[in-house]
This record gives C-alpha cells, sequence and structure tokens, in this order.
C-alpha cells in the first residue's frame, strides 16, 4: 500500500498537541502573575526587539530575497512584499507599541459587579485571562509581536502562526520574545509553522480558547468554518453610508467622500451610498463629479442612472467589498428601505446615517444589524484607536463575545468569586428559608486584608 | 435507484430554513419594540396560559399516558414521566413565571459605556438583543414557556425545539404563546418538532445567533459537536470542596454536607472533597460518619482510606459527575496540589475552598479554572436565583460570551451608536490631525430629544 499525501503528519499532531498542553500550562500560572510582573517583562521584549535589531534585519532580508523572487515569478504581489519588509524605522515601531501596551490600564482583577446575598455572603463577578489564545496571520511579521504582547499584557498564553512568506523574521522575534521572558511560566507562548499545525490546532478546542486569524476574507471564513473554538475576527466590512431626506447635504457629501476616499483600503470604507430619492437630484451629480475627480469608478441602479451618467450596478454589487476606489449607489424611497437593504447585504460591520431628524436617526441605528452605527459621522470612525479602546485586539463581526473594534477586554472573561463564612444554601431553602437581601456591597473584592 | 433512507428530507429543511429566515425578519423588528410592549406581550402569555388550562392539561394527558406506556416498557424511567406531568398548580406557576420576566428590569437599553472621542462626536456602547435563539431542550414543558418569555423581554426571536415525549402539551403551550402575542412581528416564536429540524437548524449559523440546549451532558455534548453556532450550557459539573489545613473544621464540616446532601440531583452539587493531609485526622472521621447516615457512598484514595473506612477511589471517580448521593475524597499536600487537581478533573463550573487563611484562599481562587470559586461557602449557591441575576437563563461553562450562571443579560449584546455632527477621518489624520478628547461624556444614548 502506497503512502497516502493525506496521511497526518503524527510529529506535527504530537508536537501542537504537546504546546497546546503546556500553553494550557502556563496560562493558569500566568493568570496569577501581578500587574507588574506582566509589565516588566513587555519592556524586557521592547529592550530585546531593539538589542536584535540587526539580527532581526538579517533575517527579514532572507524573507524579503525570497518573497521578491516569487513577486517576479508573478506568485507575490508587491503589497505583500512591502508588508513583510522591516527597517530601523519599523523596528522601533514595533518595540514603542510594546512599551504602550505596557502602559495601557491593567484589564485584570477589575470588579465588574459585586453583590451582597446575605450578611457576610459576598458575591463579585471579576475580570479574568480568558486562558490561551491562538492567532493564524498572515505576512506583517509586527503582528507577531503586537498579539504576543496583548496577550502577555492580559494574562492569557498565545499560540502564534505567521505566514511561511515571513518565517524567519518571526522566527527571530519570535526567540526575542522568548529570550525576553525567561521569567514567565515555561510555554506561555508558542510559535507553530507547518500548515498541518494549524489544521491540527484548530482542533484542540478543549485546550485552545479563542481564536484570532487576521487575513483575507477567505482565510477567516476557512478558520470559522473549521473550529470548534470561538473566533474572533471579521471576515468582510460591506458598509453604508444612508443620506435621507433631511440630510444637510454638504455634512451628507463630505461624509460620504471620507467614508470612501480617506482611506479606500480598509473594512470601515464604504462600499455603497444609500440615497433618499427626494434628494438624489440635488445631492448626487456634484459628489459623483467629486469622486471621479478623486478616481472612484462609480456604479448605480438604475433610479441613480436616470440622474447621473454612471456605469449599472449589478447585483454582485451590493455585496462586493471593493477594497479600493469604487462605489455603487441606490437610490431609496425611505430609511426603512434602507434599512432593508443594510441588513439584507451589510456584514454587521459599520453603518452610517446622514439626517438631521432624530427620529429618523433612531430609525435607522435601531433597525440596523450592525456593530457599530453612526448618525452624521464617517463610517471610517470605526477602529479600536479612536474608540479609545487602547491597542486593538481585532475587529469583531460576531455577535456575542466581543463586538465591532475590540480592546484588551476583547481578551478577557470573568470569573464568580464567593466570600462567605460558612454559609449553607439549606438555610435558604424549604419552609424556614432565609431570603437573600441582594444589596450592593461597596468594596471590590480582595479578600478583605488587600 | 433505490431511495437512501440517508437522503436529507428536503421538506423539512426548507421549512425549516424557512421558519429560520422568517425569525430573523421578526428578530430585526422584534429589536425595537419598545418595554411596555415586550412586557404586555408577557403578561398576555400569563392570562393565555391560565385561560388554557384544561386544553393544557388534555394535551398533556396524552403525553402522560404515552410516556406511562413507554414507562411499562421499560423505555422511560419514573422521574422522566414526573418531569413531563402538568396539572393546575404547575400551570399557575408557569404563568407567574412568566409574570415574574416581565416584571425584571429591562436588560435592552442600557448605556453599558460613553465616551466623548471629540467635541460633538459620542460613542456609547448600548445593550440589544442578539437576534434568533434557538433551545432544544427535553421533556420538561415548562422550559418552552420560560425560553419564550425570556427571549421575548430581552427582545430576541426564538426557535423552540422540545422533547418528542411532550409534543402534544409542547404544541398546546406554543399555540397560546402565539395568539397571545399577534400583535408582535410575524415569526418571532417558532416551534420545530423533527430531529432532522434539529439538525438542519444546527447548520444555520448565518442566521442563528445562539443556542441554548437543556438535557443531559451527551445531549448538550452533541449540540456542541454538531454547529457552528455559539452554544450557552454546559455538559457537566465536576465541582470540588478543598478543605484547607487553616479550615474552621467545624464549618468545612457543615458546607461539605451541605454541598453534597442538600440537593445531590444538581450540577453545582460537589462530587469530590480535597482534605489538606494535616487535617484528615481530625476531619474525616465525624464527617464520613454523617454522610454515611445520610445515605452517602463514600469513596477516597489510598491515604483517605488509612484514615477513614471506605472503598477504594477508581481513576474514574474524579472524572464523574454523581448526580446521587456518591462522594470521593483525596487527600492532599497543600493547596497547589488541591488546585492542580481542580484543574485536571473539573469542569470548570464551581469550586469551594474552606480556610481562615486569607492568602491561601487568593491562591486557591485565582489560580482555580472555574466560573465560580467560593471561599467558606457551599457550591450549592451558583445559581441564577440565588446570585440574584433574576430569570435564569442557563449555567455555561464555556469561557466566553456568558459564564457561570446566565441571567437575561446572556441574551443581550451591544452596539456601538456614534454621535456626530459630520465629523470625518481626514480631521484626525496626517499632519495636522486634530487628536481624540477621549473624555467621558455625561449623558446616555437617546439622541438627545429622548
Amino acid at each position: 500500500m502506497s503512502e497516502s499525501h493525506t496521511e497526518p503528519d503524527t510529529d506535527v499532531e504530537a508536537d501542537t498537541d504537546e504546546l497546546a498542553r503546556r500553553a494550557e500550562r502556563a496560562a493558569l500560572r500566568l493568570a496569577n502573575a501581578d500587574e507588574a510582573t506582566r509589565n516588566e517583562a513587555l519592556r524586557s521584549i521592547a529592550d530585546a526587539i531593539r538589542d536584535r535589531e540587526s539580527e532581526i534585519l538579517d533575517a527579514n532580508a532572507v524573507d524579503v530575497e525570497e518573497a521578491e523572487q516569487l513577486l517576479a515569478d508573478g506568485e507575490y504581489t508587491q503589497a505583500l512584499v512591502d508588508r513583510l519588509k522591516l527597517d530601523e524605522t519599523k523596528i522601533e515601531e514595533i518595540a514603542s507599541m510594546v512599551e504602550s501596551v505596557a502602559e495601557q490600564d491593567d484589564p485584570l482583577g477589575e470588579t465588574l459587579a459585586a453583590r451582597e446575598l446575605d450578611e457576610g455572603l459576598e458575591l463579585y463577578r471579576v475580570s479574568v485571562p480568558i486562558g490561551v489564545v491562538a492567532t493564524v496571520f498572515e505576512s506583517r511579521p509586527d503582528a507577531l509581536v503586537q498579539i504576543a504582547a496583548l496577550a502577555l499584557k492580559s494574562g492569557n498564553a498565545v499560540v502564534l502562526k505567521g505566514g511561511s512568506e515571513a518565517a524567519e523574521s518571526n522566527r527571530v522575534l519570535y526567540e526575542a520574545i522568548v529570550d525576553a521572558t525567561a521569567d514567565l511560566p515555561d510555554g506561555w507562548a508558542a510559535l507553530i509553522e507547518a500548515h498541518e499545525a494549524v489544521d491540527r490546532l484548530l482542533e484542540l478546542d478543549d485546550r485552545v480558547d479563542l481564536v484570532m486569524p487576521r487575513g483575507s476574507s477567505a482565510f477567516v471564513s476557512y478558520v470559522q468554518a473549521n473550529t470548534q473554538i470561538p473566533v474572533l475576527g471579521h471576515t468582510e466590512g460591506i458598509c453604508h453610508v444612508y443620506v435621507d431626506a433631511d440630510a444637510d447635504l454638504e455634512m451628507a457629501a463630505d461624509v460620504a467622500f471620507d467614508a470612501k476616499v480617506q482611506y479606500p483600503a480598509v473594512c470601515n470604507a464604504v462600499e455603497t451610498l444609500l440615497v433618499h430619492e427626494s434628494v438624489a437630484e440635488a445631492f448626487l451629480p456634484d459628489l459623483v463629479a467629486r469622486y471621479e475627480a478623486a478616481g472612484v469608478e462609480v456604479r448605480g441602479d438604475e433610479r441613480t442612472r436616470e440622474v447621473v451618467d454612471v456605469d449599472p450596478a449589478t447585483d454582485d454589487d451590493w455585496d462586493t467589498e471593493y477594497g479600493d476606489l469604487e462605489l455603487s449607489i441606490k437610490i431609496v424611497d425611505d430609511a426603512y428601505e434602507a434599512v432593508e437593504h443594510v441588513n439584507d447585504h451589510g456584514s454587521k460591520h459599520t453603518e452610517s446615517i446622514l439626517t438631521e431628524d432624530s427620529e429618523t436617526a433612531k430609525t435607522f441605528m435601531t433597525g440596523v444589524d450592525a456593530a457599530s452605527v453612526f448618525h452624521n459621522a464617517s463610517t471610517r470612525f470605526a477602529d479600536g484607536y479612536r474608540y479609545g479602546l487602547g491597542a486593538e485586539v481585532g475587529i469583531s463581526t460576531g455577535k456575542v463575545h466581543a463586538r465591532g473594534p475590540v480592546g484588551l477586554e476583547g481578551l478577557t472573561t470573568y470569573k464568580y468569586y464567593l466570600e462567605g463564612d460558612g454559609h449553607l444554601v439549606a438555610t435558604y431553602s424549604g419552609e424556614d428559608a432565609v431570603p437573600f437581601t441582594h444589596r450592593e456591597p461597596d468594596a471590590e473584592w480582595g479578600l478583605g486584608g488587600e
């Protein structure tokens, strides 16, 4: 019998199982590392990255050389090669980013809720790490360092899988991280390289608590479809701007322009402009001219094409994330039709209404099913930094756990701590049951003496 | 070609797809139903259940008769038949339960966080329904009404699948709910009956946002393994009580007794008692005598059997949820060994330490990976009612979204609302970027005029 090429690589599987097991044990101990220990470890990582600048650049040069060969062969794009390339400035940016994560407020040990159940019986809901987080990302080597730093800040063990195109860079960066954090629980950060290791990792839902894929929509969809582990991420951003009958049209034009042109490659840029039929003639001709002057390819539905001379939009346009200077326009009868279009075609990411009528704004904002819904503001504001969340862990289009731009809080969960004095449930049951008080205590959890 | 018996029942699939599609549309409209509307609908359901008492009892009698036949054939247990059976008192309890859900605070529209990004640009994180929740439960017909009530209170559409043993009762209860809520969006509550419909439903992760299985561990595990939809539930409760060297031994005995004997069939009852070696001789003989007097079958590890005359515990004992008057005892060297045992064998449900030493308590409580960790209190307190969460949606042993006993909050997520005045991202980018203020505004979201 010949060996099948689909036969599992049992060595890779065993290695992956072992590192996940070690990560799980490390996570339990890392959860108890205090804030000072975690921040000191982060500063050591920043120092190590600066110290190893030349080593990192040498490794990166190997990756870039290979990538340029594949670019010449037509297998890679210039954009990929650009994202891959490190220089002194980028390395300093990476080190500073790690230091800025250390500067952030501690996401752990926060008393999120407290309740007295009875005299001397107090319940606290306190933020704790999730456990083991895994990330699978493409090209950018800085993603490895960023995720490791965010995981460490939030007390989580982390399993890292980078793209093969950045293998040498990732290995050197990972070694810098591990060497700089020798005092932390062994195995808190693990690097995997083989594609089979990812497939195995995605099966380990008993050991890995959260997976954060970063990359193309197709890649995130692949991860979502192939794991029982909760996924924090987003596949696409099909965002809309709706210009209502009662919009300030000058404001609307500026916002619609900003939402498309300011940075068209990102997920929070607008793809489809919805315009109330009563303002289409006053609004569209100038705006379309401005778009076209900025190099935007504009397409429209039939009613739009009665107002402006643009190419016809097909059904596919409404479901496409262009990620480029392209835009589709549809004329609608009212805010309800706008809501319906958004809910049929949007990706639950970010939506915006332009109107001076607060009732219409409310109809749109509560009716639309999206993580972020804006009134008189550009969709481009949907971002962890702009939201003031500190470092951004990711943007989630899932509806449970964390939604929209996600900060460090997205890497935490909570635990209930109950402090009693020998309290029994029998006391609160049956005929002579003592009632619960369910009052707010004023203390935070810390076992009194802290 | 003969028809295969595994051929999908395309009618059931199409019906399931259609009702999920209708539920999704209904959810978007139900999300905008105000508190008064939702509470009024709940009171109508309570009235309808009281009005149809005799109809419900007649349907239930058919289910009970069939179940008793299957009990006689040895296919059902007496416990199942007991859970199935309704009477006047139970029907009144169901109606009152629905009214008490109406009385609870509105979980929707709460401003969870607010931040000024710049003057006139304010971000609000507001609680909203999740969308479409599905529940699959066994026997008890009251579960159908309870989940429908909780879903409605929290503005979610709901798909209900009950056990076939309660089919007649469920159908009549479901009709009462639908007839009483004719003013709500059509399709907000759907009932499915076929097993194939469940399998199809579990595939509809693009339409169903959360699934809550209720039933045996095997059943919950089946659901978890067969869907990409987030699951809120728990498979088992392997809970521990650890009696430390510095425990008040009288208190420890009372708590250990309460945790096992007060109600042994439930998931928060203790299965394994961990005892510090230094107190084992003083502690165990009296307690074991008390357990045995109460009918508890006690097993112990080797060291335990040197102190008390009990049957030997096998490796299986540490991983078994007895759900009955059975208990295993293990002697440990210190709190660290207790933590390790709990993390190796526990089910992340509820754990308790008995000690007068607050440092040891902290070591155990922060080291143990469980949703609820108690100090000097019985594990039996882990319960939504006792926690003061109001109606309990379920108990979750997952680590993300909702954890431990889950109240109505577990059926909500959040949405970011941003209120601007034509704000553009271009203003905050590039060379002359305006800085963000990231201050706390004092308003709640409501579009000013509200």
